[in-house]
C-alpha cells in the first residue's frame, strides 16, 4: 500500500533552527531549498534580518525572487535595501514582472531607474510600473504568450512548446487579431482536444470577458469571482490586449477586501500586517479613537442635559448599559448584515427599503422581547414598577431605532460613495448611546414624581 | 477598430422585464438565454416564484441545471419542491455530481432516493452524498478522467480528448498508479508543451499536495490558497484517489470562511442570506442579544454598587460613554486584528506573548494620549480638576485592560477550541465595560470628598 504523507514542515523547520544556531548556512539552506516555495518564503520571512543576510546569497537568484515574491511586501522592501545592486538586479531579472514592478514601484525612483537600466527585458516593468497598485494595469501580468485567430491548433501549441513559457500557469490562451486586438479566449483544454488542423477563430469564445486597464482591482476581481474565471484580459483604451490578471492575484484581492472589511468594521481604518510597528500601529487607531471620543460628547452631552434627573434617582444609573448596550449590539447585527450584503451584492441599493422594512420589524419583535425581559428584571431587581415600564420602554424604542440606524446609516455612506464598513460602525453606535440616553432619560424624566 | 462591451445586462433585464409583465414567457425565456450563465442564474432567482414556475419548463434541462448550480441553495430546495419529479430527475441527470449531492442532500431521504433511482449514473452522487457539506468529501467533485502513470503523453491526451469530459474545467491531473492510488500530478501545460512518447511517470511531479477526504473544507480551502493550487485531489485513508476539489469551490469556501467571520464579529453567530425569512432571523440573533443582556447585568451591578456615589456627584454620569465607549472602540481594535491574524496565521499561538507586549503598549501610548484629552476635556467642560483627573485616569487603566483583553480574550478562545471571532466580542466589551465603571467609581469614591 501507498502512503502519502504532507510533508512535515515542522520538523524541517526544527532541523533548520538547530543548524541555524549552530552557524550551519549551508544546511540550513540547503534544508529551506527541500521545502515548496511558499513554506519556504513563510519560513524565511519569520528569520531574523541578520540570518536572513547570511542564507539569502547562498540561495539561487531564481530562487530568491521565487522567495521574494511570496513575501510581503513590506518584508521585501527591508531585504532590498539592505542588498547590493548588482545582487538585486540578478534577482529582480529573475522576478515575474507584476512583482518586479510592485517591488520597484515601493523604492525611490533613482533607485529603481538604477535597477531597470541593468535588466536586459525591462519594458515589461516599464509598463506595469506606469499603472496604480490598486488598478487592474497595477496587478496584471504582461502577456508573453501571443496567440493570433488565424493560427491553427498546431501552430498554436507548436507556439507554446517553443516559447515554453514557465512564467505563471497558462489555462487560457486570449486571442488577439493581426493588430492586437482582443478576440477571443480558448482554453487549454480545447486546445487538447481539437483537431489539430482546426483554426483558433473557429474554437474560440468570440466574446470574452474582460476589464480595461485602469479599473479598479476589485472589479477585476468582482467579474473573475462572478464567472468563475482563472484569468482575466486587460485591454488598453484602444481595446489592445496589455496582459492578464491570474487566479493567484484574484485570492490576494479577495483576501485584502475581505480584511478591509473587517478592519474597518472593528474600527481599524487601515489594515496592517501584525508586526507593523507599533508607531505606526498608532498613528493608525488613535485617530480613530480620538473620532469616537468626538461622537461620545454627543450622549455625554444628553447625559449631563439630565443631571439633575440622575441625582434625583441614582437608581436609574445601573440601568444605562442596558439600554444603550444591548441595542447597540442589535444596530452592530443589523449593520453587519448590511454592509456584508452591499459587498457581496446581495442587497442591491434600491432594494434598501425592503431590508429597512425588514430589520425595523426585526427591531420591533426583539424590542418587544428584549423590552419584557429588560421590564421584569428591572423590577425584580428594585421592586418598582414605574423604573420597570420606564427601562423597559426605552429599550424597544432604542431596539426600533438601532434597526432603522443599522440599515439607514451604511445604505446612506454607499450613496454618499463613502465605504459603509469604514464610517457606519461609529456612527450607528452613536446613535444608540444617544437615543438611548434620550428615551430613557427622558421618560424618567416626564414621570420622576412616581420614581423618587 | 475593434470595440467590445461586456453585455449590458440592466438593459437585458429591462427587456425582461417588459416581456415578463406582458407575460412574453418565450422572448422573456430567449432573453435569459442569451446571457453568460452566473448572470442567468442571478436573474432568475430574483424573479418571484410564479415567473420561475413558467419558464422553468421552457429551457433546456441542461440549461436548468446550470442554472439551478450556480443559485442559493435554499432558492434551489424551494423550486425543486414544486418541480416534478420526472422534471428533477432530468435536470439532476445533468447536474455536476457534487452540486447534484448538495441539492439531494438538502432533501428528505425518501424524496432524494426517489431520484437517485431514475438516474443512470448515480454511483457518484451516492459517493459523494455519503460525506458531510464543510468536509472535502462534501465540496470534491468526483474524478471522470484517470491518468496512469504508466501512460505516455499522446496516450493521455487521446484520453482527454475521447472522454473530452465537458464536465469542470481541467488545470491538472491527479495520476495513479495501477491500482488507483495518487502518485503523481501533471498540468496540462506540461502535457501540451512535452514530446508525445514521453511516459507520464517522468513528467509528473511525484509529491502532489492533496487532502484526506475527511478532513475540513477550510483545511482544504487553506492549502489551495497557499500553494495557489488551481485543484486539490482528494485521497481516502487508503491513499486511494477519489476526488478533486476545484478552484470555484475553493472561492466559495474563502467567501463564505469570510462572512462568516464578519458575521460572529458583529454579533451575528450564524450567517444568513439577506431574504432569509424574519422569523429565522429573529431565532438567530435574539438568543445573541439576551447572552449581551445578560453580560451587561455585570456592568450594571458596578453602577449599581456605586449608586452612592452618583446620587452625591451626577455630574459623573456625564463620563460614562467616554470612560467605558471609547475603551470599547480600543478593545474593538485589539480584537479584529488580533481575529483576523489567528484566521490568516499571521499570529501562531505560540507567538501570543509578543502580540498580547504589543497592543499592551499600545494600550498605554493610546491610553495616555486619549486620557490626557479626556482629562482637559473634562476639566474645560465642569471646572473641576479632581474630577478630569479622576476620567483622564481610569480612561487610561481601562485603555490598558482594553489591550489585555482584546489579545487574551481570543487566543484562550483558540485554546479552548472555541471559534474567536464568535465568543470573543461579547466578552471584551463586557469587560471594557465593568473595569470602566470599577477603575472611574472607584476612584470617584475614593476621592469622593474633593468632588462634592
Amino acid at each position: 500500500m501507498v502512503t502519502l504523507e504532507n510533508i512535515n514542515i515542522d520538523e524541517i523547520i526544527e532541523h533548520m533552527r538547530a543548524a541555524l544556531s549552530e552557524g550551519d548556512w549551508d544546511q540550513a539552506t540547503t534544508l529551506l531549498e527541500s521545502l515548496r516555495r511558499s513554506d519556504q518564503a513563510e519560513i524565511f520571512s519569520d528569520l531574523p534580518p541578520e540570518q536572513q543576510q547570511e542564507i539569502l546569497p547562498l540561495l539561487s537568484p531564481e530562487n530568491s525572487a521565487d522567495i521574494l515574491e511570496e513575501m510581503e511586501d513590506e518584508d521585501v522592501m527591508d531585504i532590498a535595501n539592505r542588498m547590493e545592486t548588482q545582487r538585486l538586479v540578478e534577482i529582480v531579472d529573475e522576478m515575474e514582472p507584476d512583482e518586479a514592478a510592485d517591488l520597484l514601484g515601493d523604492m525611490s525612483s533613482e533607485q529603481a531607474e538604477q535597477v531597470l537600466s541593468q535588466i536586459d527585458e525591462s519594458e515589461d516593468i516599464r509598463y506595469l510600473l506606469e499603472h496604480s497598485d490598486e488598478t487592474a494595469g497595477g496587478v496584471m501580468t504582461a502577456m508573453d504568450v501571443h496567440i493570433k485567430q488565424n493560427m491553427t491548433v498546431d501552430e498554436a501549441i507548436w507556439h507554446l512548446r517553443h516559447l515554453s513559457p514557465d512564467s505563471e500557469d497558462i489555462y487560457y490562451l486570449f486571442v488577439e487579431d493581426e493588430v492586437g486586438h482582443l478576440v477571443g479566449v480558448v482554453s487549454l483544454r480545447q486546445l487538447v482536444v481539437a483537431k489539430p488542423g482546426t483554426l483558433i477563430r473557429d474554437i474560440m469564445d468570440p466574446d470574452p470577458i474582460f476589464v480595461e486597464v485602469g479599473a479598479d482591482q476589485e472589479e477585476a476581481a468582482r467579474l473573475m469571482q462572478r464567472y468563475d474565471l482563472l484569468a482575466l484580459p486587460v485591454v488598453d483604451a484602444d481595446s489592445m490586449l496589455v496582459g492578464m490578471i491570474t487566479y493567484d492575484d484574484l485570492l490576494d484581492v479577495l483576501e485584502e477586501e475581505a480584511t478591509e472589511d473587517i478592519y474597518r468594521l472593528g474600527g481599524v481604518p487601515k489594515e496592517q500586517p501584525s508586526d507593523v510597528r507599533l508607531s505606526s500601529a498608532m498613528k493608525t487607531r488613535l485617530p480613530w479613537l480620538v473620532l469616537n471620543l468626538i461622537t461620545a460628547l454627543l450622549s455625554a452631552a444628553v447625559l449631563s442635559i439630565f443631571e439633575g434627573t440622575i441625582a434625583q434617582v441614582a437608581v436609574l444609573a445601573a440601568f444605562f448599559p442596558i439600554v444603550a448596550g444591548v441595542s447597540g449590539s442589535a444596530a452592530t447585527q443589523t449593520l453587519t448584515v448590511t454592509v456584508r450584503g452591499l459587498a457581496l451584492g446581495d442587497i442591491a441599493p434600491r432594494e434598501g427599503w425592503k431590508t429597512l422594512g425588514r430589520e425595523l420589524s426585526l427591531g420591533l419583535i426583539n424590542g418587544i422581547s428584549i423590552g419584557l425581559i429588560v421590564a421584569v428584571i428591572a423590577l425584580a431587581w428594585k421592586g418598582t414598577p414605574i423604573l420597570g415600564f420606564v427601562v423597559g420602554l426605552s429599550t424597544l424604542l432604542n431596539m426600533i431605532c438601532a434597526g432603522i440606524a443599522g440599515v439607514l446609516v451604511p445604505l446612506l455612506m454607499q450613496q454618499l460613495k463613502f465605504d459603509p464598513a469604514l464610517a457606519s460602525p461609529i456612527l450607528v453606535t452613536t446613535t444608540t448611546d444617544t437615543f438611548g440616553y434620550l428615551f430613557y432619560l427622558g421618560l424618567a424624566t416626564l414621570m420622576i414624581t412616581s420614581l423618587v
